[in-house]
């Protein structure tokens, strides 16, 4: 995986197809992916129909990539095939619970990042999604997803026909803890963020926002209290409706 | 990633060396994994010492893997980094709700599964514990976890000392939709779990457990709705005990 250290997000993509035989090989691959009890439990909508597109994107904010990539894929925790087998086989399935969508977001998960894995290192350009889990009635409906059926993640997929600079990245020490959790001192915090607060974008970001420093444009502008609470209440409402009782 | 479509999970580890130099590497190579806002809400604690993998082994139903791995380690959705640097930089952080936890979930499942294909790539062995968020309480207090940090994916790891059999998975057809969720009929069902349930090993498993079908051994015995139940529970008060609202 080569590819990898020089991954970024491509939101432009070429008018060259992306084939269904190339996808298919991809998805395939992929259900490699280590899944709870080989149950595999997660699906994935296809979106190719501009009529599709358009369906879903304001539930992405309307953002470009979404109506312009080639292919949009919706992949979703599944709980529902799995329950469809156990009812025909006299079975009496118990999946409508917390725990079974954490569980089956977890595989979805999993085999979606398997998935853009390979189709970087295929040459093909992808953008995540994290609207996802903003707006899942809104998703739910276009796709027709049954109960039982969440969306977790959305991959916009084609030939590059960008490239952009590789984000930066924090320090390891930011990360990765030996034994046990250590906290971060004000100086740790210093130190670990400096490189990034100290990014021409980052200043940019910082003064197009009108803000005094980078952790505010995240806290007042981008992901504020406010939005989160409303989108958190959203999204229980949405999994309860989805048969996962909370 | 030739190795994937040969992948399997790895219980059984040699008693060669993972060394921090490779360790590190791989932590590095897997932080170009796309990330909200590349805000990197993840981190992950590395268990060696013998004294912190017992302390792990009852969270994971004393699967053998976790005494006997050289490696244990455990990824965290963490939003008390990031909330920390907001505090630090007069910023109001506002991340102690179910979307944040969601959105720091994906963060760390994402990056995980990017080290399992290097790691797997590298000719390291692994095994993916889905137990971690069965009783992840033991594991906050095994590992120290503050406030806004839970325990999302575990992994142990060493070089391999088994060869098991590459698992059975179902058909694409299963799995993928075309525009729109297409929903199962009861001969969809039986075409795409033919296979699965005539394998020798289904067979054996149905036959040890005393079950009708493979269904059953999931639904009565493996995975049941008490036990789901229970542990949903038990999900929700830790996740509500480390500050996500729900």
């Amino acid at each position: 995986m080569e590819s990898l250290n020089n991954r970024k997000s491509i939101r432009k993509y070429s008018s060259r197809e992306v084939t269904d035989k190339l996808l298919n090989r991809l998805f395939s691959e992929s259900e490699h992916t280590q899944t709870m009890g080989n149950l595999q439990l997660y699906s994935v909508v296809v979106t190719r129909s501009e009529e599709g597109k358009k369906k879903l994107a304001p539930a992405h904010f309307n953002q470009s990539m979404v109506t312009e990539a080639p292919v949009v894929l919706t992949i979703c925790a599944d709980f529902h095939r799995t329950s469809e087998w156990c009812n025909h086989r006299q079975a009496v399935p118990g999946y409508g619970n917390f725990l079974s969508f954490i569980n089956a977001s977890i595989d979805a998960l999993l085999f979606t990042q398997t998935f853009c894995n390979l189709a970087e290192e295929e040459g093909l350009g992808y953008c995540y999604l994290g609207t996802t889990v903003y707006c899942p009635q809104m998703i739910i409906d276009a796709l027709k997803l049954p109960q039982l059926v969440m969306p977790v993640a959305t991959i916009t997929l084609g030939w590059p026909a960008e490239n952009p600079p590789v984000s930066d990245r924090l320090p390891l020490g930011a990360i990765v803890h030996q034994e046990t959790y250590s906290d971060y001192s004000e100086a740790d915090i210093d130190r670990l963020y400096s490189y990034k607060e100290n990014l021409e974008e980052s200043k940019h970001f910082v003064e197009i926002n009108n803000k005094k420093n980078l952790a505010q444009v995240f806290t007042d502008i981008r992901y504020t209290k406010k939005d989160n609470e409303l989108m958190s209440d959203g999204m229980i409402e949405t999994l309860k409706k989805q048969g996962f009782k909370i």
